[in-house]
C-alpha cells in the first residue's frame, strides 16, 4: 500500500506548507495499524522534527473538565477568539473511550460549527483505540504534526476520568480544568488529583442567573487552590470565571495561559517540562512496542496453557518468554 | 555464589519435609536480585509445581484494612486459632512502603509474638524492592513456596493504601478488610474500591465499650455492602464483628471463609480465578522482565539524549531500540 502514498518529501514539503489535506493523511498513518503506515509516520515526523525545532514557538493546553462543564462551546469560543486574532490553532482530543464509541469526543464537528468553519482551524476527533496508552501515543504524535502545519497553538480536549487527564497533562504545556458553578468537586465527578494537576481553573457558564454562583465556586476553589502543595513549574494555580457562551471572560482565560507560558519559559520549566514529556513519550512507546510484540509471539499461548495448568509457574514461563525473544527477527 | 547453594533436589526435597531453614533460603532467593538466584529460584518453584499440584489444597487469605485497624493483632488471633487445631499457617505481607522502610509490615515479629512461637506458623516479612510490582511478584512466588512446604493456609496482609489492595487480591482467594468500629470510609481512608474488593468485612475491636459502636458499624457496612454490584465468585460479601484482642468472634470469622471457599469451589470460581490470577502473573512478569532489560540497554542512553534535545522523536527512537534488541543477547 506504500507506493499509492505521496513520498516523505511530499508529506513534509506539503506539512510545512500547512497543507491541510496532507497534514490529515499523515495523521491517518499516525492512527494507522500497518506497519508501513506507522514507519512512514514515524520518517514524516523525523523529517519534520529535523527541518525546525518545533516546540520552541508552540503552546500545547490541555483542557479537561466534567461531563456538562461546556468543553466543547468553550474550545470553541477559545479556539474562534484566536483565529479571530489570525492564530492558528489545532484541536485535538484523548478519548478513552473512543475504543468502543470509535471516538465520542469532537466525533461531532457540528459541535463547533463557528470554528470549523475557519481555515486557521484543524480540528481532528480522537484517535480511536484498544488502550488509552495507545489512543495517547497517537495524539502526542499528531501534536507534532499540527505544529509543524503551523498550527502553533494546540488544544487537546479530555473527559473528565482520571486517566485520560494523565495522558493529556503529558503532552501539554499548561492545563485547563473546566468547572461547573455550584458543584463541588464530588458532584463533578473530578478526582482531587485532577484539580492538583490544573495550572488554570476556570469555572464556566458564569452567564445569566448563574454568575454569583460562578463566583461563589471561583472564590471556593480559589480557597482549595491555596491549601494546594507548591508545583514544580513554580506557579500558583489561576482560578477564573467565565461564560463560554456568551464569550464573556475568554480574552481573560488566554491571557492568563500567556503568563503561565511566559513565566515558565523565563525559569525553564516549560523547556524542562517538554523534555521530560520527551523522555516520558519515549518510554512508554518503548512499553506499548514490547507489549505488542509479546502479544504476537506464538510460544506465549502454549506457555500461558502451561501455566493455567499449573504445570509450571507463571514466573518461570515469563522467564522462558524472555529467553526466546532474542532468537526472534519481529522487531 | 551458586556452588554455595544446596542444590535444586536439596531445597525441593527439604521444602516438600517441611524444612523450615531451607524454606526461609528458598524466599531469600526469590527475593534476590541476584539473575543466579533468580534461575535457580525458578527451578525450585518448576520442580515443586511438578511434584504436587499445590493450590488445590491451599486457602489464600489476603487481609486489609486502614492503619489502626489492628491488622497484626488480628492475624496474631486468627493464626493462633489455626494452629491451636493443628492447621499450618504462613503469613505473608506486601508493603508497597517496604522500598523505604525496608518492610515495615511484619518487620517486627515480637508484635505476634504467640504466634511466630508455634511450630506450625511460617511468618516472614514483606519482601522490599523499588516497585509495588515487584515487591508483590516476590510475594507471589513466596506463596507457592509456603504452601508446598505444608503450609495450606496462607495469610497476606497488606496496608489500607490502595494499590497494595489490588496485589493482594490479585494473589488471594479471598479478601478479608478490616474495620475500625464507628469511623466512616472516608475516616478509614478505605477508597470504595477496596470495599468492593472484599468478600468479608470484619469490624474488629468490638471489645469493652466498643461493642455497641461495632455492631452499629456492622450495621453500616453490612447496608453499604446491599448497593455493592453482585460479584462474579457469586457471593454476597458478608459483614461480622470481632475483637482480636479478646478474641471473641474470630471462630466465626474463619467458618465465613470456610463457607465461602466451598461455595465458589462448588461453583468453579474458586479453580478459575486461580486460573485468570496465574495469567496475570506471567503477564505481569513478562512486563517486568522486559522493562528490567529495557533499562540495560546501553543505545537507550544516547537516543534518550537525541530525544531530549529534539532531534528525534520519541515514537521513533522507540521504534529503533526495539529493532536493536533482537541483535542483543541480552534475554
Amino acid at each position: 500500500m506504500r507506493k499509492n502514498l505521496p513520498s516523505v518529501e511530499t508529506f513534509v514539503s506539503g506539512i510545512l506548507a500547512g497543507d491541510r489535506v496532507l497534514l490529515a493523511r499523515a495523521i491517518t498513518l499516525v492512527e494507522s495499524a500497518l506497519p508501513a503506515h506507522e514507519l512512514l509516520a514515524r520518517q514524516i515526523i523525523d523529517a519534520l522534527l529535523e527541518k525546525q525545532n518545533i516546540p520552541a514557538a508552540t503552546l500545547r493546553v490541555g483542557i479537561s473538565g466534567a461531563p456538562g462543564a461546556g468543553k466543547s462551546t468553550f474550545i470553541e469560543a477559545l479556539g474562534t477568539y484566536l483565529t479571530e486574532r489570525e492564530e492558528k490553532v489545532a484541536v485535538l482530543a484523548i478519548d478513552p473511550s473512543s475504543a468502543l464509541s470509535q471516538g465520542s469526543i469532537l466525533g461531532d464537528k457540528t459541535r463547533m460549527e463557528q470554528l470549523s468553519a475557519s481555515p486557521l482551524a484543524f480540528i481532528r476527533p480522537s484517535p480511536s483505540g484498544n488502550t488509552l496508552g495507545g489512543v495517547a501515543r497517537k495524539t502526542r504524535e499528531t501534536i507534532l504534526l499540527a505544529e509543524a502545519a503551523g498550527y502553533h497553538n494546540v488544544l487537546i480536549e479530555t473527559v473528565g476520568v482520571g486517566q485520560s487527564e494523565t495522558a493529556v497533562h503529558s503532552m501539554s504545556d499548561v492545563f485547563l480544568l473546566l468547572l461547573i458553578p455550584g458543584a463541588g468537586d464530588e458532584l463533578q465527578g473530578i478526582k482531587r488529583g485532577i484539580v492538583e494537576m490544573a495550572d488554570i481553573l476556570v469555572v464556566n457558564k458564569a452567564d445569566g442567573d448563574r454568575v454569583t454562583l460562578a463566583n461563589q465556586a471561583r472564590m471556593h476553589y480559589l480557597n482549595a487552590t491555596h491549601l494546594l502543595p507548591p508545583k514544580p513549574s513554580g506557579w500558583s494555580p489561576q482560578v477564573l470565571a467565565c461564560s463560554a457562551l456568551e464569550k464573556t471572560n475568554i480574552e481573560k482565560v488566554w491571557e492568563t495561559v500567556l503568563i503561565y507560558r511566559d513565566s515558565t519559559l523565563a525559569n525553564g520549566f516549560f523547556a524542562e517540562n517538554r523534555r521530560k514529556q520527551a523522555a516520558y513519550w519515549l518510554h512508554e512507546s518503548l512499553r506499548q512496542g514490547l507489549e505488542r510484540l509479546l502479544a504476537e509471539m506464538p510460544e506465549l499461548t502454549a506457555l500461558e496453557q502451561a501455566v493455567l495448568e499449573g504445570r509450571i509457574s507463571p514466573f518461570s514461563a515469563a522467564a522462558q518468554v524472555l529467553g526466546k525473544l532474542q532468537a526472534k527477527s519481529m522487531f
